[in-house]
C-alpha cells in the first residue's frame, strides 16, 4: 500500500495505526455484527465510545470537574457564533484577540451578537500576522465577559508559547494545535477545537468549557446551540457525529500511547525543531517570515528566493509524494504542517529534499 | 464475520456492499496514498467525492436547478431552528402539522425565531398520533411563510403517503424516509434530511432549498447558518464532514444502482408488505395501533397481547440476531425499523419468527 507524506493543513494526516484499527473492524464492530456507524447512539457500545472519548480528555488535560466537554457539529466557524451566541449580548463585551484570518473571522461571526473589542491586531494599521501578542502588546477593554484568541494560526504560521495575562477567563480556538503538548488549562474558561489537524476527522467540534462560564450563558436560546443544555447532556440530546467522535476517541488513545502529552511534545519538538534548524542553516535560501517567538511547532511556512522557486519546490516536492505544502493563497510561500501524526521521518526525508534543492536552485 | 438483522431506528443499518467498498479503500482512497477522510476538502479528490454527491441528488430526485443542495452539521433538531431562523421573524408566521415529538420539537425550536401556529395537533386535546393529517384535517394560517411537516414518525409509526393542500411551500422534515421512493418535489419549498436512517451515517444533514425561499432568508445570520451563505458555496465555506458525505455519495450510487428511487421503493414495499401482512393475518396477536393509511414503511410499530410478551419478544428476538426492536421509550411496544438498506430476507426470517412466537404464545 502506497502511503506519501501528507503536509496537508487540514483535514490531515492521521496516525497509520488508528486508521488500520478502524478499517479492520469497521465492518463488524467488538463482535457486534455491525459496523460502529450502524450503532444506535443510545446503544451500550456507543455509549461506551462516547464517554470514553470524555473521560480521555479529562485525563489528557488534566481537567477536573469543573470543565465539561462536549461534541458539536460544525467546524470552528460554528463556534465562532455559538460562544458569542451563548456569553454576549448588546450589553456586554467580549476582548478579541485578532492574529490572523481565523481569529478575524471570529470577530464577525461575535459582532452579530454583542460588543466586541479588539484587543490586537497588527493588521488594522496595515501590518502583517508575523508573531502573537505578549501581555504588553493587547489594550484590553475595562471588563470582557472572556477573551478570545487562537492559539495556533495556520495561515501565518504563528503560535502562541505563552499566553498573555488576561482580564477575564480566556476562550481559545485551539482547532489547530490542541493536543500538541501540555499545558496549563486554568486560564481558560473554553476551548473548542475541530477535530480536523491533531485529533481526528472532519466532522466534529470539541466544546470543553468550564463551569463559571457555562453559569453565564444565556437562556432560551436554540436547543442545539445552548452549551448548558448540550454539556449537560454531555452531546447525547440528539444524534451526534458518531463516526467522528469515534476516531477522535482512537486518536486520543494512540497520544495516550506514546506518551501521552508530554510524549507528544517530545516528539512534535523534534520535528518542529528540524525543520527550523533547516532552515536556519539554509537561510540563504530559506526564510521563515515569522518572528522567532511566535514560531508555529504545526504550520511550518518559509519563503524561497522567488516565487518562481517556490512553485518549482511545491510541485518536484509533489513528484516526491511530499503532499500539500502548497502555502494559503492569501499569502502565498510554502507552507508544511506537521500536526501529531505527521512522522519525524517525514520531516527527515523532506529536509533532506530542501538541501538538495537548495543546492541545486540556490 | 457476523452480520446481525439491525432494526435501529437510527443510526440505522446501511448497505452491506457500501460498506465493504469504503473499508476496502479506506487506508487509500483512489490510489492518493491517503484515507479519504486525510484529503484536503479543497484538493481535487473530496471535490469530485462532494460535488458528485450533490449531483446526484439532482438526478435521483430529478431536482431542477431551481432546487440547491447543501450539507450542514448537526441533525434535524439543528435544522429545527435554522428553518426559522432564516426564513421567520416576530412579524410572520409560519405553519406547522405536529404528527409526533419530532414535529413538536421543532415548533418549540422556531417560536424562538417567529409566530407559529400550529394547523394540526391531535395531541393538544389528548389525542395520540395515530394518523397523519389529510388536507380537511388541518387549519392554516391566513398567510404562512411556510408549512412544516415530518414526512415520517419514526416514534409513532406513521407517514404521509399523500401531502395536504397547503397554502405556502412545504418545508418538510423527510430525515426518516428520505429516498424511500419516488416522489414531487413541486410543493416542497424546503427538504432536510438526517442522514443515519436513509442515505448515511449521522454527522451530516443535507438541506434541499428552492430559490423562492432563499431569496427570502433573513440576512445578518452567523455565516454557517445562512441558507443562502451555505448554498451558494455549496456547504464549502469551511470543512464539510467529510466522511458523512463521503459515505452519502457511495450510498447514492447505491440507490442508483439499484434502480433508483422506483426500484428502492419496490423493494421496500415488499418488505412492508409482509410485515403489515403477517400482523394482519395473525391479527389477533400483533396489532399495529396506526391508521391503516398513515402507517409507515420504514418505521413499523405493533403491540402484543401484554407488555410482559413485547419484552419477551424483543428479547428472544435479540438471542436471533434481530435487533434493536425496542419500541421508543415514550409509547413502548415493538418497533421494526426498515429503512433502505434493511434486507427483504430479514423481513423474511423476522415474520418466520413472528408465527412461532404467536404460535408459542398465543
Amino acid at each position: 500500500m502506497k502511503r506519501v507524506k501528507n503536509f496537508s493543513p487540514g483535514p490531515a494526516t492521521l496516525p497509520l495505526a488508528v486508521l488500520e484499527e478502524a478499517q479492520a473492524e469497521f465492518l463488524d464492530y467488538a463482535g457486534s455484527g455491525m459496523s460502529i456507524i450502524e450503532h444506535s447512539h443510545r446503544g451500550k457500545l456507543y455509549d461506551a465510545v462516547h464517554h470514553e472519548t470524555i473521560a480521555l480528555f479529562h485525563e489528557l488535560l488534566g481537567l477536573g470537574d469543573e470543565y465539561k466537554v462536549a461534541f458539536f457539529g460544525g467546524g470552528a466557524s460554528t463556534q465562532f457564533a455559538l460562544t458569542a451566541m451563548n456569553l454576549l449580548t448588546k450589553d456586554k463585551t467580549a476582548d478579541y484577540l485578532v492574529t490572523g484570518s481565523w481569529s478575524k473571522k471570529a470577530v464577525k461571526e461575535a459582532k452579530l451578537f454583542g460588543n466586541v473589542h479588539v484587543a490586537f491586531d497588527p493588521s488594522a494599521d496595515g501590518g502583517a500576522f508575523t508573531k502573537v501578542p505578549g501581555s504588553g502588546d493587547c489594550s484590553f477593554s475595562d471588563s470582557p465577559v472572556y477573551v478570545h484568541l487562537t492559539t495556533n494560526n495556520t495561515i501565518a504560521g504563528t503560535q502562541y508559547h505563552t499566553f498573555p495575562e488576561c482580564p477575564a477567563p480566556i476562550i481559545a480556538d485551539m482547532s489547530s494545535d490542541f493536543l500538541w503538548a501540555p499545558f496549563d488549562p486554568k486560564p481558560f474558561g473554553m476551548i473548542y477545537a475541530g477535530a480536523q489537524k491533531n485529533i481526528g476527522p472532519a466532522g466534529v467540534t470539541v466544546v470543553i468549557i468550564r463551569d463559571d462560564l457555562l453559569e453565564q450563558c444565556n437562556e432560551g436560546l436554540p436547543s442545539m446551540f445552548d452549551y448548558k443544555l448540550q454539556t449537560g447532556k454531555q452531546s447525547l440530546y440528539n444524534t451526534p457525529p458518531v463516526f467522528p467522535i469515534y476516531m477522535v476517541g482512537k486518536t486520543l488513545k494512540w497520544i495516550k500511547g506514546n506518551g501521552g502529552l508530554a510524549g507528544i511534545k517530545e516528539r512534535n519538538d523534534k520535528k518542529g525543531a528540524l525543520l527550523y534548524d533547516t532552515m536556519a542553516e539554509l537561510s540563504d535560501f530559506y526564510r521563515c517570515p515569522v518572528e522567532a517567538s511566535s514560531r508555529s511547532m504545526m504550520n511550518v511556512v518559509f519563503r524561497l528566493p522567488t516565487e518562481e522557486l517556490e512553485k518549482t519546490f511545491i510541485a518536484e516536492g509533489a513528484n516526491n509524494d511530499f503532499m500539500s505544502m502548497r502555502g494559503h493563497r492569501s499569502v502565498g510561500g510554502v507552507r508544511v504542517s506537521i500536526y501529531n501524526a505527521a512522522e519525524l521521518g517525514w520531516i527527515e526525508e523532506l529536509t533532506a529534499f530542501m538541501r538538495d534543492f537548495a543546492k541545486k536552485h540556490g
